[in-house]
C-alpha cells in the first residue's frame, strides 16, 4: 500500500476506526485530470470529501468548486477560493439559498425545472444557469436515478425561456453516474448535449458551455479506465459531435479526485459463527454503514480489504462482513462472496483501501453512540 | 395532530428540516407498557433517540437501559441512571469497551458466541450474561437478518460452558425484528427459549432471565397493535411456556418508546416534472434519506406526511418523494404510491409523523453541508 500512509500508521497507532488521506494522491488526481483535460476547467465535487485541508490544496493547484450548499460554499470560500471559481451545481435549493450565494458572489447555477429556473431569476438575476438533462446511468456502479435532470426537450424549452427571465443561459450538463467504467456514456451524452445546442443555435440561442458532471471512477475491485483515457474518450466525443464549435467544458470529479487517496484503518470486533455447521462466518468490524460505509448500500461499492495475512497463497475463506451497530440492517458484504483469511483474529486490523470519497460525510451523528470517522490528512 | 406540537410550532417558527418532540407522550408510551407487562423490566433502547431530555425522563420514570457502546452507556449514567439499570446490549463489543463497562459498575451483558462470551469472561468477570438466539424476523416492516443472534443449539452449549468461564449463565434473549406488527412472532420465540430453559434445567443450569428484545410498533400508516395487545399476547405466551415457573422477564423498547412521540418538520424545496407530459411530480424536501429518514431506505418505513392542504376532499397527485442532496440514492418513496396535494407549493412545510425513533442519530455528519437534525423536546 502507500507507503506515505502505511508508515503514518505504524508510527502513529491511531485508534480505530479512522480514515488516513494522502494530500500527495490529491494532487496527483488534479495533475492527471489536467492533463488528460487540458482545455477543461475542473470543478471538484466537494461532497466527496469537504475537508478543509483538500479545498487549500485543490485552492492552490487551480481547482473550482461545484458545492451542493451554502455551507460547501463557504468552506470552499474559507479555504480561500474567490466566487468565480463556485458552480452551485445543486438542482434543488431553496431561493433563500440562491440568493445567499449571490450575495457571496456566486454566478453559475444549475437547473432543471421551470421553478428552480425562476428561482435563480428571482435571487440571482443575471447570472449564468445551465440545464441539467437526464442521462441512463448505465454501467455506473453507484446508482442514477431519475432525481436530476429533465428530458432534452423540456431542458431546450427551459434554456430559450431563460432568455427572458433575466438570467444567462449558459450550458447544458449531465452526469453518466457516478463510477462510471462504460466510456461510451459520455459519447452517448454528448450527442445528445450537441443536439440541444444545434437545435438552439437555430433559433438563435447561442449556448457556450458543456458540464461533463463526473463519473470518473476509483479502483475498488476492479480495473478502471486511466485519466488520459477518460480524457482521450471524451476529447474524441466532444471533436465528433462539436467539431470546430468547441464549447467550453468543466467536468465535476468527486469520488476521481479523492477516492483512491484514503485508507481506513478498521478493527475486528467479533469472527462468529451461528451454529457448529455454519459454513460462512461472520466478521463484525468497528466501522459500518453507519460509521462512514454508506456506499456498501445494495453492496454497490465493493472496497478492496487488506489484512496482514494476505501473503500469497495464504488460505482464506469465504465470510460475512458487518458493522458494530445493533442495527440488523448494518451489513456490508453479504452477497458479495468476499473471503478474508483463516488466520484473521479478533484485535486484527484491516484496511478499506480507497475510501477517500463519500466517507466522513456519510458517517452518520452518533448512531448506537459510535462517534464521527476520525480524519487524518497527510 | 398533537396539539403541544403544534403550538410549539405556530409560536416558535423552527427553521426548518428539524424534530420537535412530545416528552409527554413518552412518558405515556413508558406507563402503557409498564401496565401492559407489569412483571417486566423495561430497558429503553437508547440507540432509538438518546437525547438527554428523553433519558433524564425515563430514569426518572424507573426505567432501565439497554445500551450498544460506551458513549450510549455514559449518556444514561450522565442522566443519572445507577449501573444496575444498564444493560450492554450489543453482541458485538470490543474487549476494552467491555472492560469499560465493568469499570463503571454494569454487570448485564449480551452475547452470540464463544469468542464474545470470553470477551465477557475475561473483561467483565462474575456478570450475569444472556445469549441471544436467532428468530427469523418474520412479518417485521424493519429488516431483520442474521447479523444477531445465534442458534439455540449452539446457545444452549455457550450458555452450559459460561458456567466454567466465571460468569453467571442468566438468561436468554430474542428479537421479533423492528416494528413487529405480527403478536404471534413473540410466542414462536418464547417455544423456543422455553425449550432452551427445560433442557439446560435438565443439565442442572437454572436459567432466570427472558429478554423479550423490542419489536413494539409505532403506527406509521396502519394500525398497530396496542400496548396492552402486545402485554396481553406476551403474557399468555409465558404462560403457556413457562407455566408456574415464570422467569424475570426484561423488554427493551425503542421505537414503541419514542417514535410517536415526534413530528419533523420540512419544507417543499422544489415541485418538479422530468418531462411535459410526465405522470408523476417530484417533490423534493429540505430533508432526505441522509438528513435523518435513513430508514426510508428500500422504503421499509412509510412516514405519515401531513400538509396543511390535506382537508376532506382536496385534490391530491401521485408524487415521487426526494431528499435535498446531490445524491441520486437519496429518494424517499417512489415505489410505494405516496400521493400529496394538488395545491402543494414550493416553501409550503410538510409534517413527517412519528419520526422520534431513528431519525436524530442517523442523520449524517453533514452530507453535502447540510447540518444534523435540529431538534426539540418540550
Amino acid at each position: 500500500m502507500n507507503t506515505k500512509i502505511a508508515a503514518f500508521l505504524r508510527d502513529s497507532r491511531p485508534a480505530t476506526p479512522c480514515l488516513v488521506m494522502d494530500l500527495d494522491i490529491v494532487a496527483d488526481n488534479f495533475c492527471a485530470l489536467r492533463a488528460a483535460l487540458p482545455d477543461t476547467r475542473i470543478f471538484y465535487a466537494v461532497k466527496a470529501n469537504p475537508a478543509p485541508a483538500i479545498l487549500k490544496l485543490l485552492v492552490a493547484a487551480g481547482s473550482s468548486f461545484d458545492c451542493a450548499s451554502i455551507p460547501e460554499i463557504d468552506m470552499v470560500l474559507a479555504a480561500g477560493a474567490t466566487p468565480d471559481r463556485i458552480s452551485f451545481g445543486n438542482t434543488i435549493k431553496k431561493e433563500s439559498d440562491v440568493a445567499a450565494a449571490f450575495e457571496r458572489g456566486v454566478r453559475l447555477y444549475a437547473f432543471d425545472s421551470e421553478a428552480e429556473l425562476d428561482k435563480v431569476a428571482r435571487a440571482a438575476p443575471g447570472s449564468r444557469v445551465f440545464c441539467r438533462i437526464l442521462t441512463s446511468g448505465e454501467g455506473a456502479e453507484w446508482p442514477l436515478s431519475r432525481k436530476f435532470g429533465c428530458e432534452p426537450e423540456m431542458a431546450k424549452e427551459l434554456l430559450l425561456a431563460a432568455r427572458f427571465k433575466g438570467v444567462e443561459p449558459y450550458g447544458v450538463s449531465f452526469h453518466v453516474g457516478s463510477q462510471q467504467r462504460d466510456l461510451e456514456q459520455y459519447d452517448r451524452a454528448l450527442a445528445e448535449v450537441a443536439d440541444i445546442f444545434h437545435d438552439l443555435a437555430g433559433k438563435g440561442l447561442e449556448l457556450k458551455m458543456v458540464n461533463l458532471g463526473g463519473g470518473f471512477a476509483t479502483k475498488y475491485m476492479v480495473d478502471i479506465p486511466t485519466a488520459e483515457q477518460y480524457g482521450q474518450a471524451i476529447r474524441d466525443s466532444l471533436l465528433k459531435h462539436f467539431g470546430n464549435r468547441m464549447p467550453e467544458t468543466i467536468i465535476e470529479p468527486g469520488r476521481g479526485m479523492v477516492g483512491n487517496a484514503g485508507v481506513i484503518q478498521s478493527e475486528v470486533v467479533l469472527i462468529s459463527k451461528k451454529s457448529a455447521n455454519d459454513n460462512r462466518s461472520w466478521v463484525y468490524l468497528d466501522i459500518g454503514k453507519f460509521g462512514g460505509l454508506a456506499e456498501t448500500m445494495d453492496e454497490a461499492i465493493k472496497y478492496p480489504l487488506v489484512t496482514e495475512h494476505d501473503a500469497e497463497g495464504a488460505e482464506s475463506e469465504p465470510v460475512i462482513i458487518a458493522g458494530p451497530t445493533c442495527d440488523s440492517a448494518d451489513i456490508l458484504y453479504d452477497k458479495a462472496d468476499y473471503r478474508l483469511p483463516t488466520a484473521l483474529r479478533i484485535g486484527d486490523k484491516v484496511e478499506i483501501r480507497a475510501a477517500g470519497a463519500y466517507t466522513t460525510t456519510y458517517a452518520s451523528n452518533g448512531f448506537n453512540g459510535f462517534a464521527p470517522l476520525t480524519e487524518y490528512y497527510i
